[in-house]
Parts: structure tokens; C-alpha cells; sequence
């Protein structure tokens, strides 16, 4: 039999729709299991200053459907030192709190990782980020809701670009990552999508837009990953601008509201069942790994793995774009 | 290389949000691979009545974001009779149609698999149904969509349902299967989800009822498939109304909302891949198929073991349900 | 000086998109003027049961943009008996509320009309239904955000009706009105609207029918006011399948999902005025009035007034339909 | 009896959600009385190319909820000119074109007012502009709909900035008039509004940081009108933030989402008024007037009028967001 009794949970780093949900998991999975579960606030700066309350059944009443996180997120420069480190263990120590959820992306399991091995305190990771830039899962909580919000705001936008006949830049998060740039490009119809991960994509650019308006398209749109190589949609469209007089050029840049909203259908199933996996898997005595969804199933990958390993965009996603804006 | 030159697209049975996505990848994929490529409208009624016409790349702008299909459905009762099929198979011949991307259910499938060996004609299969009840692929186009539709839904029925503290059960769509039922049930966080695959939910939901109503819940949402064996939400309703005089109790039955909306970024980036990969797939000599994705990846299915085979529910989906609404 | 040092306010009857907004106005207004406040839980009923507690500024925080009603609403048959509206004054003399605030219907307003009269007891009325149906207002809270409930739900419907040439039924809330049904069916393009108020319409429908079918339209909506004295949109539907088998007929009723969901921001601007000119008019040394929106201006009405009048349909809004759906 | 027996329609300037609404109901109106209908494409320099098309009853099908125009909108230089406008003119005589509707903004009913008095033409102006700044009517068609898109993209960006304790400023369209900013302040209870037309709100803005600190709000939201005198939301974003380092400071730019979506109910029946209105108000002989909605009626302004006068703010609507935000 498991010695978890109790379990702390929190979400720390960028926030992501499906953050609650998975919150909400948690809870709910630790009452069903009789464990006691702790709400820790704003990220390990609340364990860092004890700001710790217990959860129960009715505190995640009603926040499934919610963006944000209940359990606010920070960064916490404290506890990238030890002595922050050692303060979070004593508060932990002193609530009896034997095992942790973190919901978060990469800086949260580095951090996670570290505390871990150093107090040999046992934790789970859950990924919550709308990059979906994590090794280890198919889908990272948030990243489905993301890619509706951004086509939801395209759909938009062609109206007015194909009330105009203009050619749109339209940049999405992504500083290091070009999945959400990508799927939300071929979800909207883009004409392009530029991502940091490809060097060659401004060539094919190029390519469309003499093409294209040979053709005389009613409207283009071109989506960017705020990370691309060349600079982010302002820039590229400062170059595109003065090559192509041709074009009616704008720039669109979607910033925050990408990261909050109502979490979609699919955040909330893949949130609830990583919540509900990660306190399975610390009552089987798992620690220091990550619960991922791979080809729809709960995988587990150590955090040194999650962390050391960059997940590759679908190539046949980036030859698509292609195809379908012919 | 191979015979095909030119390929007609219709869509049968049911429509989906996201079949325009798919019939917008096909008339693309045709036309980058130098096909020609025409659009049968009505579905097999279209075959039988020469209702077809040549479609173009700009047939098929901005139709990305639209709910239904442009190609329009019908269920043809005289593709049904063996005349009917002579003459489907002569109009395609006048036009030099050589093969057949057909976007549909089961439906569908046994009417392509017929005619297909009746006639060697060479059809590829997209699944395309809000159901999800296609065996050889993760997920159907328009699931998804239907999905956020239900969860949005019950999201607003929360609203009420929590102000008067009253019991609602929904009724969603699936005459046989409960996949809908069972994914929106975990997203809407409802307290029961009753589905025909399952005899035995309605003792757990009498169990739930008791306990929920001691433990003063502020509102209880349950979700029942229109095929479950205890039948549709209003009977359910009747029935748990007498015995539970403590509840108020209400009811909707969702319907053709449902069917509808501008297809999610997932759906069309699935109806996307699907449409490519179908006019790939006969390209490639692959005949009497249905197109699927699993574990991510694009599957082929025989449509004899697509329509023979069926797929069973997630048990785990089942099992959450539980847990999530302790 | 205003003898009004601390105010209550409740929410009664059928609940509305933007009760929330309105609380919140009141709420903030009571502190912004020194007041204090108290939420009393589940209207009436709360007053009887002491079910009251003081609200500040973030009690109200953050909840302008949901549905439902946070101090919850009921109906209350105790507080139709003189001893029951006893118990309510008590309670409101113990705690020292001078004045109340109520949020809802025609059934709160008579309520509040004879415990005012009957205690002397200062009561401003806010209007939150979203059948729009109460003299002294162009608008009730919850009407605008029920009216895009109802039109995304006829636009979903719309795209199936469409893609299989179908005759759809759509029944929407009101019983006594046809405001609802009036507005949404010019919003979403009906090709016919049946309300109470107007005993010919369904000659105009058979008219429309005849006269659809031969023009071939690729689809029909008809809107169905609950209260329509021809029977609701299944019994109309039967009829009509009968008589004219040429067309495919379809049901919808809308149900619940027209009482939830986060208010539009015509609600939420409209609530906030109405909450803040409540406190006003009750410091104002006003009582037994509504406060309504006539000609954007904020105008107050005797309870009596707005109970003994009603509201009529705008007559050439009945005459547009039938022009706009030639 | 009237002469007009002909009415072209065109859109022009920046487009807005529901012209399509609009158009619909000009042209179904035209065929109602039985008269011809033309669509002219992208505004007035549709005109001059002569670049014009009959419309019917199914040119106008199922676009009742599509953002942008189907007309497409420009701006033209050369109707600017003499020359222009004869060559404009000219066309309008060789297709029997008796009367102009032109759905616009002030650009457009400049341009429509020296057309009209230069030929003697009969144009009635339709108002559709997201910013509401015309005189005349006390709302324009799209503003609703751009109210609903700000406050949605505000409710994301709240659940971010409350998950992280962050004030972000927020900018929206309107280079000369508040009226978006303002009414959409309310609506997603924003901290603050910062519109062009008050000099004095930045002291409350200050007044407001100093004062939101101290008691510890979680989130704080302020907006923006892209005119406001101090600069846009990035230039005031730094200046507060080097001022106070004590919050953590985030901009977003809504931009072009603004300008397109499906309509709301709102927009879509007072675009349908007018649109009817228009049409009854050149058959009544009426000539270089702007139909307006004022108190819910509709009503007539003389181009000129509408032109040189300037909407004001409601100065109540200002006062509110300083005690809603306490």
C-alpha cells in the first residue's frame, strides 16, 4: 500500500486554459482515493511562503469551464535558490503533505526535477501550456483551446481582408515552437505559415505571393510564430510591404488572448485525465515524471526525458500549407 | 503511374461541421496533383441525377470555416436498387470520372462498398459524422465540433441549473452509440452519463441521486444518449421525477444544434489531412477504404472491416465519470 | 439627507444573463455612496429563511461576466402568506436593511409591490427576464444576450437545414410573448415567426409554405413562440408535415440553454446602469418603482404601472419578416 | 407614384458586421415593391469600372450572418474627382439605375453628397461603421457586434491577468470617438477607459493605480481608444510602468478582430430596418439623408447634418466605470 496520505497541487509558469480542469482532477481523484489534497498558491512561491489551503469536493465545484487557474500562477526566482528550496520543504514537512501535482511547462519541471531529487520529495508533472512545445505528449493542456481561439480570430479577420482584398500577417505565440502558428494555419486556410522551426518556409512565401496575386486571390492571410527566424509579423511585413507594393499589407499580433478563455472539449477530457493519472500514478509510488497522452493513452516520461528532448513539428502538417493554399 | 485522371467528391447520410474542410482538401489535392475533380451534388441522388459540375480551386475558398456541406446530403433510396447504381455508373462514365471520394458514415460505406465491386470502381472513404461510431479511425470529422457544441451548451443549462438548484438531463445525440454522451459528460463535468453500451448506469445514477441530494449538490447535470436502453431524456426524467419528489427536475433534448456550427480547429485540420490522404490514396491504386486517423497517424480500413467491426468505448472515459463527480 | 444607511438586494423568479451585472452595480454603488450591503440568498425565500449576508467590493469581483445569479434565485410560496412576509420583515429589521433592491419578473414585482405597501418598506425594482416582456422598459436584462443564443443556435440549425433542404420548427422561450421569437427570427433571416400576440400569422405561414416550395428554397426556418395559441412547434410541425408532404420537417426546442450563458455586452452595460440608478433612486428617497431603459434613458415606472400594463410587439417588426423572406 | 423603378447598392470604407445584413434587406425590399436591384462592387470605384450585377431574391441567401460584404468594399481616389464621378454617373444611366443605398461612414456619405448634388442623384446612406461616431443615429451597424468581439477578447485577457496579478492595457479601434472603448469598459468591468474625448482621464487612472494597489486587486484591466490624446495602449503601458514598478505591465492591440465575426442579433435587426427603411425612403422621394435608428425609431438625417455634427459621449457611461470599478 501507497504511504501517500496527501498531496499538494499547483500550476505555475504561463497559465493555460484546462489548468482548472485538471485542478479539478486532482481534487477530485485524492477525495474518491481517501487522500487529504492542498491548494498551493501562485506556483512554488507559495509553497516558499506558505500560502497552502486545504481543498475539498466543493472548492473545484463549478471551474471546470473556467480559464485561468484557481491556484494562480508566478514565477518564483526564490526558488530557483536553495535556501527558497529548503523553505518549501519545511512548509510541505509541517502539513504533512507527502507528494505534489505540478501543472506547467518546462521551467515547472526543471524546477520540479531539482526539488525531487534533492529532498527526494515525490512529484508528478502535468503539462499545461498552450505551445504543446513538451516531449512526452501528444497534446499539452491548453494547446486545443489555444488553436480555437486563434481560428476563431482568423475567421474574423478574412472577413475584413476579403472585404479589402489584403494580405494579412497575423502572429501567434510560439517564441521557440511553431505548433500552434502551424495547426491554427491549416485549420484558418492560410495562405503561409511561418514557424522557427523551418529555415526555407520565407522562399515558398515568396513563391505565393507573386503567385498569388497573379491569381488575384480575394484575400491572403500568412500566420507567424512569434519565435520565426526572420522576425515576428511586423517585421516581415515592413519587408513584404516594400517588395510587394502590390499587396495591402497589415499586421494583426493576437497576444493574450490566446492564453485564457473557456477551456475546449477536448483541454477538459485530456485535463481531467492527466489530473486523475498523476494522483494514480503517485500512489504508485511514481515520482519525477511527467503524465503525457500518447496515441490517446496516459504515458509516463521521466523529467530529465520531458526536459533534455525537443518534440519535432509533423512534417506532412508543413507540406500541407502547401497544397491546400494552391 | 497511375489511371486516375479525374475523381469526383460527394457527401452522404448526416452532415458534419468540417465536411467542407474535407471537400476543400480534395478539390485542392486534385488540383496540385494535375487531376481533374468534380463535385457531386446531394450524394448518390447527384450520381443518379447527373447533378455534377466541375469545381475549381476557388469553388472552394473561404468554405473552411462553414457548418454543413456545399455539395449538399441527401439518403438516396434508388442508389439502393441495382438500376440506380446502372445509372450512377453511366453518368460517371459520360464525364470520365474514375474514381469517387465519398464523405459519410456507415451509411455511406455500404452504399460505396456495393458499387464499388459491383462496378470495380475505385472509392475512398472519409468518415464524417458528429457520432464518432466509425470503426478504423480515432475520430470522425465533426465529433469534435459537436462536442464543443454539447459542452456549451450544458455550460449555459449550468447557469440556471445552479441558480434554482434544480436536476436537468440532456439529451444528446447517438441512437448507438454514446461516445458524444461520454466525452461532453467528462468535459460539462455532469454527475451521470447514461449511454447504450452500458445496462448497468442507471443503478450507479440512482446511487449518485441518493448521495448527491444528502450531500446538498447546487445542481446536478446528467447526459443521456437519445439510444440508451432505458430510453430517451424524458422518460428518464419521468421516471426519476416520481421517485425523487426531493429534485427539481427539467429536461432538453439538444437536437440539431448539434449538427451544426463552424467546424473546431481539430475537425478541420482532420478533415484536411482525410481529404489529402483520400486523393492520395487512390493515386495510389487503394480502392474500397475508408480513410482514418489513429494514434495521429493516417490509417487505411478495409470498408468491409470499418462496417463489420465496432468500436467500443473507452472504458477508463466510463469509469472517470465517477470519480470526477464525487 | 437620504435615511437609507444600508440596502439589500436578492434576484427572483426565472433567472437572466446579466443578474450578475446588475448585483454587482448595486454593490458597488452602496459603497461608493458608504452604504452598506447584503445579498439575501434565493429571492424571497432568503428573506424568511435569513439567508443574508453583507457583500463588498470583491464579492463581486470578477463576476460580471457570468450567467446564473450568485445569491441565487427561487420562487417562494412562504412569502405569498401575510406570516411569511412577516418572518421577511423581521429579518430585515434585525439586521437593519432599510431598503431592497429586487431583481426579476412581473412575479417579483408583485411581490415586492405588496410587502412594500404592506411594511412601508422602501422597494426599487430591476427588470431581468429574458422574455422582455414587462412594460416600462425597451429592454429586460437577459433579453439581448437570450436573442444571440437563440440566432447562434438557428445559424447551426440552418447550416443542416440547409445542406439536407429541410422545413425546421424552432420553439423559443415565452409564453405570454413573442419578443423573443419576433427579434430572433428577423436576426436569423426565418422565412416565418409565430408569436402570441397575432392569431393570422399561421395563414401567412401556409401562405409562405405554398409559395417556398415551388420557388425550391434550399431551406426553412420557422420560429415558434412557446406560447403561440396554435400549440407549440411539435404540435404546429405535425400539422404542417401532414398537410404538405413535400416537405422534409424537423423539431427543435430550444429549452434552458436561453436562460444561461455570459450576458452580451448590451446586458452587461444595461444591468450596470440599472444597478447603479436603483441605489440612486432608493437614496433618492424613491420606492415601489421600476427602473427601466426608455429611449437609452434610464426612467422609473410604479410597480403597479408596469404590472397592469403590457408591452406591445413592435407592429412593423411582424410586417419586416414577411417582407425580408421573399 | 414613384419614378424610382432601379436602386444599385454598394458598401464602402471600412467594412463592418452586418452590412450583409443590410444588403439582404435592401435587396429583398427592392423585390418586394418590384423594383430592379444592382450590386455595385467595392464601393464607388465599382461605379466608375462599371463592375455592377443584377441581384435576386437567392443572391442575398443565407448571408444574414456573415461578417464583411459580399459586395466588397475600397476606397477610391478617382471618385474623389470630377472626372471620376462622371464616368460613375454614366454607368449608373446605361443600366436605368434610378437611386443609390451606400452602406458606409462619414467618408462614404461625403462622397455620396457631392455625387447626389453634382447629378441630381437620389442616394439614402445606410450607417455601418464599428465605431458608432455618427451623428443621426444612436447606433451603427457592426458596433454591437465589436462591443460583443472587445468584451470577449477582455473576459480571455481577465483570466490570464487574474491568474498572474497583472494590469494590462488594452487598445481598441476608434481614432476619433470613445464609443467602443466606453461602452465596452463597462461591459467587461474594466478598471479604467482612456477615450479621446476627455483629457482629464489619465489623473484617474493614476488615481486609480495608486489607490488598486493598496487593496490589492487582482487583475486590472484598463482600455484604451487607439486616439486617445496621451498616445496608444503601448505608449501609456510604458510611461505607467516605469512609474510604477510595483505592477506588472502587458499591452495587447486588439486590431482587425474587431472588424469582422458574424453580427449579433442587434446588429443583424437594425441593419434589416434600415435596410428596408432605405429603400421606402427613396420610393417616398426622399434623397441625400442617412437613415438612423434614434429611441428605436427609425429616422432621417440630411447628409449634411449628419456630417457636420458631432455625437457626444455619454457623460453618465463615463462617470459609471469610476464607481463600477471600486
Amino acid at each position: 500500500m501507497s504511504s501517500i496520505k496527501s498531496i499538494g497541487v499547483l500550476t505555475s509558469g504561463g497559465d493555460a486554459p484546462g489548468m482548472n480542469a485538471a485542478i479539478r482532477a486532482v481534487v477530485r481523484a485524492c477525495i474518491y482515493n481517501d487522500l487529504r489534497v492542498f491548494g498551493v498558491m501562485r506556483g512554488y512561491q507559495g509553497l516558499i511562503d506558505n500560502d497552502i489551503e486545504e481543498l475539498h469536493s466543493n472548492s473545484v465545484s463549478n471551474i471546470i469551464q473556467s480559464g485561468g487557474t484557481i491556484l494562480k500562477s508566478a514565477r518564483s526566482m526564490e526558488f530557483k535558490t536553495q535556501e527558497g528550496r529548503e523553505k518549501a520543504y519545511d512548509n510541505l514537512r509541517k502539513r504533512d503533505i507527502d507528494a505534489l501535482v505540478v501543472i506547467g511547462g518546462d521551467g515547472t519541471f526543471t524546477g520540479a526535477r531539482i526539488f525531487g531529487q534533492e529532498h527526494n520529495f515525490p512529484i508528478v508533472g502535468i503539462p499545461g501550456t498552450i505551445d504543446n512545445d513538451l516531449y512526452g505528449t501528444d497534446y499539452t493542456i491548453g494547446y486545443d483551446t489555444a488553436l480555437n481561439t486563434v481560428v476563431e480570430a482568423v475567421d474574423k479577420i478574412r472577413d475584413t481582408a476579403t472585404a479589402h482584398s489584403r494580405l494579412f500577417f497575423i502572429e501567434v505565440m510560439g517564441r521557440d515552437a511553431g505548433f500552434l502558428a502551424l495547426r491554427s494555419g491549416i485549420a484558418s486556410g492560410a495562405e503561409a505559415v511561418l514557424v522557427p522551426e523551418v529555415r526555407t518556409d520565407f522562399d515558398q512565401l515568396e513563391h505565393f505571393l507573386q503567385n498569388g496575386f497573379k491569381k488575384n486571390k480575394t484575400s491572403s492571410i500568412v500566420l507567424v510564430a512569434e519565435g520565426d527566424e526572420i522576425g515576428g509579423a511586423i517585421k516581415i511585413a515592413d519587408k513584404v510591404g516594400k517588395e510587394h507594393p502590390e499587396y495591402d499589407v497589415r499586421v494583426t499580433i493576437l497576444g493574450h488572448i490566446q492564453r485564457g478563455g473557456s477551456p475546449s472539449a477536448f483541454d477538459r477530457v485530456s485535463a481531467s485525465r492527466m489530473g486523475l493519472s498523476a494522483v494514480e500514478a503517485l500512489m504508485d509510488d511514481q515520482k519525477s515524471i511527467m503524465i503525457g497522452l500518447a496515441n490517446n493513452q496516459i504515458v509516463h516520461t521521466p523529467f530529465n526525458q520531458a526536459l533534455k528532448n525537443k518534440k519535432a513539428l509533423n512534417p506532412q502538417l508543413l507540406e500541407m500549407t502547401k497544397i491546400l493554399s494552391i
